[in-house]
């Protein structure tokens, strides 16, 4: 078990090193910390060399031309100019949360970034000023349309997060794709079998090798087959594409250059980046935020109190395992995989950053 | 099969006979037959009984106190009165094309209405203002949360509307649970099984009998169990019942007043309804229409030659099936089911319309 704050330390630490200012270097440690915190692992720490890489390669730049290209009273359009997702997209959030101060709600689409972590982080930016946040961004494409043979989409993340009184916040963070890439990676580690009707092999054919991914298959869309429903899961995931990339004007689903070193070269282009898009809505550009929490609280309690099926303890409240996490990891210390562990002293030695 | 304008005709003139003034019946027919056309028909011309039972039993008002509560910039709350969601919904939509106008988007959360037919038709409006269109509802509680033994959320669907150049629009208009009531009811008239995974029955155990939701069952999320992201499904289905419902502060998930006889009388007052949730989103509050426009066009093409798997001609894009089916359903005529038919000619004879 790591201690938050020199796991935190040292991530800010390595950020500093790449060049990034001590404010943006701490706002970026933030993000990834919050994600280990919130046991999401897999857009934690051991996502610290990618970012490294993009840097390395002149993928990303330490100094971008950050750009609001245009905007009307609740939107804009945000150039990221090849910068940290992680540095760049909370800007934008914060865009959006001035934006709906004055117009209701605030709208920001970006292009031109990079990974930008867990998509709730920026969604929960909202909560504090009583507003509804809203966060979704695309990625490198692994899932495959409903008949589709590639993997053409990213697992496209959305996150919602909306204020409440007496109850914690319900926070929706979810990848639209019926499994993470990170999971299938840990499944493979470990020798264990993913589920029935989630993967294809290269050849289309169903499989249940964790490893499929890095030998040309691909992820299915939410819901599986068009019997399933996952010609619905197509939707999402392409609306979250169309919003997050072709408004902005980023590299759409299979244009986007990957971060991946297994996923065959895209043709995109470099000064477009991945795109996010971020959304916050005034609670009270609708009703009063006092009515409204009260009215949200008795949503969470209806679901939290409803009757189970056989074997199952509760409802779970989106955002109440994460939030539990984040108690006890803070308290407790972090557990980093072997893995990870790995990683990191790598980037210790090569940085020349004291690890621990 | 029928002939579009008998079947408008007839629809039309039920709405006048129920009370609506001429253009409120134009708009309602104008809704159930774009379903009938889409070939969506179960939210056609065999709901008419549901509406006109609503008005039966005094759950609408034919001449309700339309209201707009409370409005910003890009927002506004409006209270549909009890009015039919066929008449205050067109209103609602239009609302949120007036503000995005001049605020760059508009978003209009409505609450005291009641079903509004199928979701596409209301994201479809901002289409020939080069605005992207988004409408959700909620609906009777048939979906079962994550480990929940009970339907308590409806089969909310999200509609998005996206213009293009020469590429015929995109258009996502999809129920959030897996499979829609109706087609479960169709299934069941003809002695089909749906496939595994969908619903369960009153204790909670997985069944394949598509009668289960008038017996105490439920559907599950779209993603099905935990393992297979089920609960991705149920953060998508509760995120488009808080925002159609609570925060406008209509009856949310449980609460709702079911318009099916099958379903437990449920806690809601008569006095909030359902609620839904409009956006509309100008292309040119991010990039001009014209760019827009043609790279969305871009996305369409990469998705139409997509690769497919073996035994698939193509990748489906969003809103295809249902143009085509609109085109060749305009030409040829509409065919209604036994069932359909009968509840016409019973209409038909209770109003004292003629039919056909």
């Amino acid at each position: 078990m790591y201690p938050y704050k020199t796991l935190f330390d040292f991530t800010k630490s390595v950020f500093e090193r790449i060049g990034l200012k001590e404010e943006e270097a701490r706002q970026a440690a933030d993000i990834l910390m919050r994600a280990e915190l919130r046991n999401i692992s897999t857009h934690g720490l051991m996502r610290l060399p990618e970012y490294i890489n993009l840097w390395k390669n002149r993928r990303i730049t330490i100094t971008p031309d950050y750009r609001v290209v245009h905007q009307t009273p609740s939107t804009a359009l945000v150039d990221g100019g090849k910068g940290l997702g992680l540095v760049t997209a909370p800007k934008a959030m914060r865009l959006a949360i001035e934006k709906a101060k004055t117009a209701g709600t605030g709208w920001v689409a970006v292009r031109n970034s990079y990974h930008y972590g867990i998509a709730g982080y920026y969604a929960m930016m909202a909560l504090k000023e009583d507003m509804i946040g809203i966060s979704m961004t695309n990625a490198n494409p692994l899932v495959a349309p409903t008949f589709g043979l590639h993997g053409m989409l990213g697992t496209n993340p959305i996150a919602v997060a909306i204020p409440t009184h007496r109850q914690p916040p319900f926070v929706a963070d979810f990848a639209t794709a019926p499994i993470a890439r990170g999971k299938l990676d840990v499944m493979e580690e470990k020798g264990k079998t993913p589920p029935e009707g989630l993967l294809q092999d290269e050849t289309g054919m169903p499989t249940t090798n964790p490893g499929i991914l890095k030998r040309n298959g691909a992820l299915l869309t939410l819901g599986g087959s068009l019997q399933t429903g996952g010609h619905k899961g197509f939707c999402l995931t392409a609306v979250v594409d169309i919003l997050s990339a072709v408004l902005p004007g980023a590299n759409f689903g299979p244009m986007v250059v990957p971060t991946l070193g297994y996923v065959k070269d895209k043709t995109g282009s470099e000064d477009k980046g991945i795109g996010h898009f971020f959304g916050a809505i005034r609670i009270d550009a609708f009703q009063t935020a006092e009515d409204f929490k009260a009215y949200m609280d008795s949503w969470i309690e209806a679901f939290r109190n409803a009757e189970t099926i056989p074997g199952q303890e509760k409802v779970i409240i989106p955002g109440d395992p994460e939030r539990e996490a984040e108690k006890i990891n803070m308290e407790k210390g972090i557990a980093l995989s072997v893995n990870t562990l790995y990683k990191l002293k790598r980037i210790s030695e090569e940085l020349e950053i004291p690890f621990i």
